[in-house]
């Protein structure tokens, strides 16, 4: 059997993938099934579809051009013979792969939130059934396209054009772009619109009016919803599909690489496919964990959130257990330290799901005393919240450290004439640490559910609001919400822990892509004393700074015209206030698109332009050096905004349960001040810059023929 | 005479030394001469005085515990001899004369904050005149005393303990550690007594009991000039004592390491001296130029910031042309290139200062348009101040990028057979950038005259108010205080690009030594591939962030202190807003105190211990690592920290001079909050994360022989 793998391990992967998009269609069909409550709710859930529809087509219309315009490029690459000819190709798929994840999982996120809604007026159990089901038709959408795209292309490679595995790779590694770019373009367009509405509606209607969020007569209100939409639901989508796949063709490459000099044609193949079988592997025990997810009528929250965790724990177990034969019968007691490395990931993720849990729950202390930072105004408890989410790096970085570590150095351990030995082995250290990224994202399908349902929650919420339904209704939906706000710290957990993984790995595969395009003349000399390694160092931390500044001006400036709007319909529009009349919900709207895609050019083509710039100054050891110092601070800003912004949004929701004198205090003001800040923090920075460290790596990988023959230092 | 001042150098810079302190003493005794104004500006001026007197002593005396503590330790290594015997000596020479600077400073500024507002009374120019006179004190306090520490260590080395050259440098790079930790301590304490004083004396005076800055009711209002002048003054005296004497030392080990391999004893020790000569150099021309900054009487602000500008510019460009001939007759012109890494590093401070200008001051775009986002409330300020600073390392980091490549190749430029060639050179390379940072400080002397004069002026203006002055007089030492802030910014640019430069030679001294330590048998393999390189760079880059968190924390909990204190003063003292009674100023002076030394101990320790730990985990590679990423990110989050609390200042001032509906609006308080969060951003955190980059090199490399010997890696 190991054998029939390893010979037509696309097939494997194909039949797994296809069983994922076949539970997708399953779960589809039954969600779709479930009551939309009344007219009303029909009305609002459909505008909010629309809204998001409009925004997707136009987002990806511009996208488009871009794609267009770069893979013209690559064409011309392609045909001057410095790139292989299926780049160009591979690099629309996986874009167009990236934005049908988002596409599909915001389809049935804005078809779900008013049968979430609906459902929420029987009970809590069923709103989570409804909810839970919509996120993971996003989870096992994102994980069997991205299981799909590979396979296909692995397919086409191997029997198609009779590829050898060493060429495959070569290929694959570079489709991350497409995807890359395509996340990218999603996280900060959708980021800059969901932030810009938010901000625009609360700052007007809740501070300016005086009206409470979702109130039907805020003419943002609307827009607000489709942010949530486009922005967490399919912006999510894309970048963890991009997460996903990069993880699977960086490991699969590395582990080439680690084959290269000693090893024959079919270890090298066999290492390709182990991260491929191990993805495979986690869709089928995610799906068998959904499962799980199940209580009894008239339940509590607390049984909810571990009917989520005992789905999403047995998942993982179920992978740490599989993964033992998997490593072992297709690589060989040989290289049983993979098992090791592969644990190691899966380990790191659910620490740093946990530490990013300690620092913005409001049930441990550090959240607690940002909200007590509130009793001395606003700008204590922003200094408050900006040296929590500092220090909040300090665990994620130890973890990843010694992940990074213990991959790496197990990686060498291995059964050699009947005995366990160890080696220091570079090449298959490496392939250990990309190996932990693909352990840590293999249980993507379940947790992505487990994340995705917030959003969905969140917009049921806002509809039972604008309905007018029972309080009692907007009582559940805000359960399910704050629930999925515990269950979306650990999905940030795996998605930051991998990014750094991942983008370490590109780091690594790029050496090796430059190494081989040279034909072995190339030497790098990627020492810290090399200046060019320096400069890039420097270069590459300031690119995360640089970028969380961009996309938060956009997010003000954006936030800006939408204020401008809703005053002007509050003015212009006789009869608003007193709900005799309905705002124009589709200006602003619109409004949101078009500032919103116009400002999410700027950092997008800032991220795919200066590794090459940089590159052709200063060479590929420059490029090493601007990889290392973006992934570093990358990862440090990313969690440092993403927890900043989750603890304040958590201080403020503390204080709105009762502490610190409750909601419309001095102290409540002060948290909202806190939560505003954090909103782009923490849905529009933070999490693009996770995309960005690796989407600076793969195009780095796509245009290093490019920067290996012309480059300023080779005048030297 | 080039051989006269090779065989006799320490006693040529000697004598500059001495010649730069006989200059403070004439200085001090003219500025003491002027009027010190009536009573009870006497008498404020001595509460100031006893108090800034009383926390040094204090300050010292628990710096001076830590001192012995760590001598002791180095006692121990050296007698085991894995140290060499001077060291525990220089350790503490170099923490006294970095305390002295300090307490010089800070006893001259205490002394002239009332002569200053008397001669305010008369004029804007005389005013200037005392206060100037004060900064200049300072200023050549610390390039004096900096200067005769290494001269007095080299004539001992020299003449009693007949060492040679190599020694020599190998001594005293390791004399860093004590004026690091002290400047460190000295930073980070000051820092944190200023802010939370001048927190705490508005978040209760200003918001809650409404009465103006600087009003003598509040009982903190003395704590809060204590303030300036233990954290302004004090704490920058013995920053830059620090920055400049590491620069010198890290270029004259660079010079030395340079022409080990290749050169005689002559050639290394005319190396070692050309950075000795070149500080020898800027000090004279900084006394030149401090000459030319007078004006006529009843002369503008406009007159006096180009009567200030005059002098630092002649000096820049004296020593601009005073170096070539320096290089060219010391070294010969073989080496001349080097005469471009001096000129190099002169004009990326200046561009520096120049950017940091453009971000922070109301003349440009940037802070005006941070502060138009008050219109729409504080968190719009925030989120506009916080990508205002992240967007603004951009500039700095590209001119250090240009500055480094610069001078590491232009090192490779010189004179062979007749005719300019060109060959990279990496020794020479890194002492070009080690040169690069002294020929950016040369001028120290006067641009730290200009820059500590606002402090004094901001002291003069609360004396002023205090005591019932004319408004015009608070008007003039406004003035005064304003446009110390457009030198200061310069003078910032400075010392973040000279930090930068100097973190960077001392990472290569690191090597060096470990190298030497070894006797060359320890080959680095720091190559960004090797997971003990990648951690400690992750680990590094972690460092500035959780001690920027530490230290805000610190201002945070100590301010709610003086909150509390102040809140029941109020209370508890009758007549105390009536004016009738008098406040208990001691109280608060005491309670910032003790606050500020408590919080300064952790983050203090931080950055002497993880070095050692992770060397000790990660063997030398490792500490490598962490050195570069901590350079890396410390210069960035530096940069953005103090350019955002500049700019919220100056966002605040432009509001106040009339824009934006003026003092009191609604955009007024937006902008309040703004400037309260900036506060340690600028003063406490961003100015320490300068020193701490380099305290982390130091004592890694004064542990590096622990770290050689004793490390987990060694096992492997």
């Amino acid at each position: 059997m190991v054998d029939f793998i390893t010979n037509h391990y696309p097939l494997v992967t194909l039949a797994v993938a296809l069983i994922a998009l076949l539970y997708v269609a399953i779960t589809t069909k039954r969600v779709l099934g479930y009551e939309e409550g009344n007219d009303l709710m029909k009305k609002l859930s459909r505008s909010i579809r629309a809204g998001a529809s409009a925004f997707l087509k136009r987002q990806y219309t511009v996208v488009a051009i871009f794609f267009v315009v770069i893979a013209a490029i690559l064409g011309v690459m392609a045909i001057l013979g410095i790139l292989n000819p299926y780049m160009p190709f591979a690099f629309l798929t996986g874009g167009i792969y990236s934005g049908l994840a988002g596409f599909i999982g915001m389809k049935i996120a804005t078809a779900c939130n008013d049968r979430t809604a609906n459902a929420c007026q029987h009970s809590l159990n069923q709103g989570l059934r409804v909810a839970f089901s919509a996120g993971s038709v996003m989870g096992f959408t994102v994980v069997g396209l991205g299981l799909l795209d590979v396979s296909v292309w692995l397919i086409l490679l191997k029997y198609v054009f009779a590829e050898n595995a060493d060429t495959i790779t070569n290929a694959i590694v570079t489709f991350g772009m497409g995807a890359s770019s395509m996340a990218l373009f999603a996280r900060v367009g959708g980021g800059i619109f969901t932030k810009a509405a938010d901000v625009g509606a609360d700052l007007v209607g809740k501070v300016e009016a005086g009206i409470p969020e979702d109130d039907p007569r805020n003419p943002a209100v609307i827009a607000d919803n489709v942010g949530d939409n486009v922005g967490d639901v399919a912006g999510m989508g894309a970048d963890l599909y991009e997460s996903y796949f990069g993880s699977l063709v960086s490991a699969a490459a590395l582990g080439v690489a680690a084959f290269r000099q000693t090893a024959n044609e079919i270890t090298m193949t066999k290492a390709l496919i182990v991260p491929l079988l191990l993805a495979a592997v986690g869709i089928i025990c995610s799906i068998l964990g959904t499962f799980l997810v199940r209580t009894k009528e008239n339940t509590d929250q607390k049984s909810l959130l571990a009917a989520l965790s005992r789905g999403t724990n047995f998942s993982a177990v179920l992978v740490a257990l599989a993964a033992f034969p998997l490593v072992w019968f297709v690589l060989g007691s040989q290289y049983i330290g993979l098992y090791g490395a592969i644990l190691a990931g899966l380990l790191a993720g659910v620490l740093i799901g946990k530490a990013t849990e300690y620092f913005t729950s409001d049930s441990y202390k550090p959240t607690r005393k940002l909200a007590a930072n509130s009793e001395t105004g606003s700008a204590t408890i922003i200094i408050g919240g900006i040296s929590l989410g500092m220090l909040s790096t300090a665990l994620p970085i130890i973890i990843i450290a010694v992940c990074i570590l213990g991959a790496f150095f197990l990686a060498g351990v291995g059964f050699a004439n009947g005995s366990l030995a160890f080696a220091v082995n570079e090449g298959l250290g490496l392939y250990g640490i990309a190996l932990a990224a693909v352990g840590m994202l293999s249980t993507l399908g379940i947790t992505l559910a487990t994340d995705a349902y917030g959003p969905i929650a969140d917009n049921a919420g806002g509809i039972a609001e604008m309905a007018g339904l029972d309080p009692e209704v907007r009582e559940r939906t805000d359960a399910l919400d704050s629930l999925g706000n515990t269950t979306a710290a650990t999905g940030k957990g795996f998605a930051i822990g991998s990014a750094a993984l991942t983008a370490l790995a590109l780091v690594a595969s790029y050496r090796d892509q430059i190494i081989q395009l040279s034909g072995g003349k190339f030497e790098f000399d990627m020492r810290l004393m090399n200046p060019a390694v320096l400069v890039g160092l420097f270069i590459g931390a300031c690119l995360p700074f640089v970028f969380a500044a961009l996309t938060m001006e956009s997010v003000g400036k954006a936030a800006q015209s939408i204020v401008l709007e809703v005053r002007r319909q509050f003015k212009e529009i006789a009869g608003l206030m007193d709900g005799k009349a309905e705002p124009d919900y589709k200006a602003c709207v619109d409004l949101c698109t078009r500032s919103s895609l116009r400002e999410m050019i700027l950092p997008s083509v800032i991220a795919v332009v200066v590794p090459v710039i940089v590159g052709l100054l200063l060479g590929p050891n420059g490029v090493i050096g601007l990889l290392a110092g973006s992934t570093a601070t990358g990862f440090l800003i990313a969690i440092f905004m993403s927890n900043s912004g989750g603890a304040w949004d958590n201080a403020k929701k503390y204080i709105e349960s009762g502490a610190h004198d409750g909601k419309g205090s001095d102290q409540h003001k002060a948290a909202v001040v806190g939560d505003t800040v954090g909103d782009p923090f923490k849905d529009t920075s933070g999490p693009s810059i996770n995309i960005l460290i690796k989407l600076l790596s793969v195009v780095s990988i796509v245009f290093g023929a490019l920067v290996l023959n012309f480059n300023l230092f080779n005048l030297l």
